[in-house]
């Protein structure tokens, strides 16, 4: 089975839900730079959840060019992977839309939380079809960052509680840990 | 002809419907969970929805895997299938929105039972391009599952109005059945 | 320079445009079958324009697949086709909206006739491209059908504020004679 | 790394944003030519920004075709030009919905500015990529057009809040500049 279609069907689901959320920043009725006041919380937001997307999109992307085969289980890995994706420009716009009230900012981490382990389920599904020994296993080796990552997010969403800006802290610190691309693809492949 | 386009079509118009589902699910204006709540429904109806939806693309790549040609007659057996899985949003959205009611349960399964029967047809379309006795032929066989699923669903509708909780168990069995990929396909080819 | 880009790009919006109108067909307040007629002209709409852009879809598969290379101004030819085929959902919505008004209905047409000028237009670019003693020449000959095409869309935009029915019976004439994909490409290449 | 997945990711952004601009084109109330009035300022806005748009998708295309490689500073650069791009929309609408009052207008060049910048810096990662000395680094060369871009919006900015009649005139100039494909690589590949 080729991977060619569960790339392209992933870059199309990745593509409409990085340009959905700006279609949810509603310009305002005024033609004042006050007037876009408002908008600036769901702008930030927005900018925030982009990183995060074209992140995904990004290893995604380098993890399936180092990928040599697919099956079922790794088609419903994926899938699983895009549901949770698809939830991001729903938590998004309501932490903008309230402001950053601490329920929207924890249920945000919760949503990157389940990201992040469904992008872990779809890397060892392709691990075991290619094997522990395989030149992906390797590549992926302890996966010690997407494990930091979960962590992360595990203590950010009771900390939105406490404070919102550690919450939002944490999530901007994940993002930086990721913006360089997976490197260890690049390197062994 | 080849079959490139068909499926990134396809692809395309597959990624925006399992995607606009989840724009349809708008945040509430306050920032607390109870205020989440009458989400809920919508979010239920989305899950579904996003299973069937993703059991459609599946079976579509799995089916379209083992073709080796398609004509005119495919590309409009193909349309035809993606105009009934383009209402599956709309019915999710009205069946979410009200809170279950028979009528907006009774049409989801409608138009599933459409779906069905436009893959049906497809499925059939592709058979008399390829014959009976082409390999392609023998993995569909007499494709019980697909008949097996259209009985279902024509029985949920009447059964919707006697309760929709009967309606939905047939609909999540149906789903049940779906969710391991056509192995008739995987194992032939 | 390859076509594969500008059939994606084309394949993209038009899957877009094509979806996206089912999204302007929202779902009424109502849970009863009473409530879902007011949908009913909405829905009629968009089972119109889901087959013309269908058939959009169906002959520029058929005209790109004979055709051997692009340039510049055929990107823009395309890109200009896709802009009238963008203001198909515009003019079905306002259309349903206003329960079939002469207005609607004439606009409606006179976008259907720039789809179908920009649609002439892209094929002459690519014969001008090809030459006309090509293959890609012959097959699209003296294009009766296109101009036929036209001159009915031309006759239905005056005839709206006779009465409506006549200009969209005319519009489902216009669409019939094209769902038989174009066998001018089957039939050459 | 191969060029495929960048290219079909970038044509379903663009897909998207060239089409969802439309979508908030709202069809009126009213079923006459008169209430179709107030849309026309949106439509005008929309024109431009779809020849915007098209003016990258097209520069895109014909720069990528001419790249042999890509990495992963590649995708961020691109990525960022997706995100300038993504918010064309946005500012198409806020203007159009403002009957273009000199905020707005300016907002849009700046948005256009930085969108010019971004094809600025991903054309440069690229050059950094294939050397100065490649056939792409010389097609691309010392890319006048691209500065003057930059510094015909950079004046229009301020100049909105003069006339914005100049700014648009300003607008529309570059995208005349424009229009033709880049020959640049056209000829030299």
């Amino acid at each position: 089975m080729t991977k060619n279609r569960l790339e392209a069907f992933s870059d199309g689901v990745i593509a409409i839900i990085i340009t959905i959320m700006v279609l949810q920043m509603y310009p305002p009725a005024g033609g004042t730079l006050k007037s876009l006041l408002p908008v600036l919380p769901v702008f930030m937001s927005y900018v925030l959840s982009y990183i995060y997307v074209g992140i995904y999109w990004n290893n995604h992307h380098h993890m399936l060019q180092a990928t040599h085969r697919v099956n079922g289980g790794v088609l419903w890995a994926n899938l699983h992977l895009l549901f949770w994706l698809t939830l991001v420009p729903f938590t998004t716009h309501w932490m903008g839309l309230n402001h950053l009230a601490p329920v929207p900012v924890a249920l945000y981490g919760a949503v990157l939380f389940m990201c992040g382990s469904a992008y872990y389920i779809l890397a060892h599904v392709l691990i075991g079809l290619h094997g522990h020994d395989s030149q992906f296993g390797a590549a992926i080796g302890r996966d010690l960052k997407g494990i930091a990552s979960m962590l992360i997010y595990a203590a950010a969403i009771p900390l939105s509680f406490i404070s919102v800006w550690i919450a939002l802290a944490l999530y901007v610190t994940v993002a930086m840990m990721w913006l360089v691309p997976d490197k260890r693809f690049e390197k062994s492949f």
